[in-house]
C-alpha cells in the first residue's frame, strides 16, 4: 500500500544550475560555459547538470560546479527551484539554482579557462539558454538583499580594508554609485567595524585609514538589536 | 541523441509542502494536518502533496493547499527545495517548500476545520513528520528577514492601525518583545507611515493615533534610498 501510493505519481528529471558571481577590481562578473555538447551546443549557459540518484541537490551542485569549471570548495546558497513547464524545450526538467559570490583570483581565472568556462562582465552578458537569464536576475536580487542585511561582503576584502574598498564592493553588488558621506555615516553606526591606527597609502598620499570587521562584536551587537544594514 | 542524453538520468518524485503562518490576536500559529492516510497516518504534518506532470511547483502548491485545507488565493512564496537522501523514509522524494503569512479570520478557521486541518500555536507545536520541523524553522527565519526589510506586515493590519497594533504584529513575527521607544523612533524615520488626525479609543481612554501605510510614498522613498527596516 505504501508502495502503491508513490508509484502512481509522476517522476521528474531534476537538474542544478550554478550562478557564480565573481568580484574583481570593483566589478562583478558571472561564470559561464560555452556549451560543447547538445542540447544547445555553442550557446552560453550557467554551469549545470542533473542530480544523480544518491545525491542531495547541494551535493550535486558542488559536483557539477567542480566538474564543469574546476572550482572546488565554493560555498553556494540555494536560490530556489525553477519548474515552469516549458523552461527546457527538449524535455520536462526541473532545476534548482544555487548562487555564490567569490573573488576572481588569478588562480581561478586559469582554472576555469582550462574547462571552457569564462568570467563574463555582468554588464555585458551574452544571450543565455533556457530560463537562465531569469535565474541570474533572481540570484542578483537575492544577493543584494543578503548584502544589505548581513555582512557577507567582508570575506571578499582583505582582512584590513579601507572604506573606499568596502564602498567599491557594495557599488559593484548594487550596481549603483553610493553617496560617500551617507556610506561613511552608516558605517559609523556599526560598532563591529573597527578603525585601526594604520593607514593604507597605496592609493593616495594622504592615505586611507584601515578598518577590520570584528566578528565577536558583530554577534554581540546583533543581540543588542544593532544590525548590519548597508 | 537529444533523447538519449536525458534518458540516462535518474527521475525523482517531487512534492510540495505549504508552511502557512497565521496571525491572530498578537500571536502566530501554523496550519497543520492530522494525516488520515498512509504514510504516517495519525501524525501531524504540513499540508503537502506531489507535483503532477503538467504543473509547475507553484501551481501544485496552490492546488494542494486548496484541496487539503480549503484555503484558496493564498499568495505563497517559494522557500527552497529540500532534498536530503533520507528525508522521507518510505521513498526518495524531493520537496519544494512554500510559505505565507495570513490573517486567521473566523472564515478560514471554519474552512480549515472542515478539512481536518488545524491552526496550532507556533509556541506549542506537536511533533511533525519527516523534515517538516526544519522546513518550519527555515520558513520562519526567511519570514523574519522579509519582515525586517520589506513592508510585508501591513497587509495583515486594518487600513488604519495604531502603533501598538503594528508593534504586536512585529513582536509576533520576531517572537520577542520590542522596546517601545526604539520602535517608535524607527517608525518616525519612515516618511511612508502617515500619522492621521484620528484616534482609536477602543483600547484606552486617551486613545492611540491612527496611522496608514502610503504605498506611493514608499516607492518614492525607496528611490531616495530610504528603506523600510524594522
Amino acid at each position: 500500500m505504501y508502495q502503491t501510493f508513490y508509484r502512481d505519481q509522476t517522476q521528474f528529471y531534476v537538474a542544478v544550475d550554478c550562478i557564480i558571481f565573481g568580484f574583481s577590481e570593483g566589478r562583478l562578473s558571472l561564470l559561464l560555459l560555452k556549451r560543447n555538447m547538445e542540447p544547445a551546443k555553442g550557446q552560453w549557459s550557467l554551469p549545470g547538470g542533473f542530480i544523480e540518484a544518491q545525491e542531495s541537490a547541494e551535493v550535486a551542485a558542488a559536483r557539477v560546479l567542480s566538474t564543469l569549471t574546476g572550482l572546488d570548495e565554493v560555498y553556494m546558497d540555494q536560490l530556489m527551484l525553477f519548474s515552469k513547464i516549458d523552461r527546457d524545450p527538449g524535455e520536462r526538467v526541473l532545476s534548482v539554482a544555487f548562487y555564490a559570490l567569490i573573488n576572481v583570483a588569478d588562480s581561478n581565472r586559469e582554472q576555469v579557462r582550462l574547462h571552457n568556462a569564462y568570467w563574463r562582465d555582468l554588464d555585458d552578458l551574452p544571450a543565455l539558454i533556457f530560463d537562465h537569464p531569469e535565474m541570474v536576475h533572481s540570484a542578483l536580487k537575492r544577493l543584494r538583499i543578503e548584502a544589505s542585511t548581513k555582512p557577507i561582503g567582508f570575506n571578499l576584502l582583505p582582512e584590513r580594508f579601507t572604506v573606499p574598498q568596502l564602498q567599491a564592493l557594495y557599488e559593484a553588488i548594487y550596481g549603483i554609485s553610493i553617496d560617500k558621506r551617507n556610506f561613511r555615516k552608516k558605517l559609523q553606526s556599526m560598532p563591529f567595524l573597527v578603525k585601526l591606527d594604520e593607514k593604507d597609502k597605496t592609493s593616495s598620499k594622504r592615505g586611507a585609514y584601515l578598518y577590520s570587521f570584528d566578528k565577536e562584536r558583530y554577534e554581540k551587537a546583533k543581540l543588542e538589536g544593532i544590525h548590519f544594514a548597508l
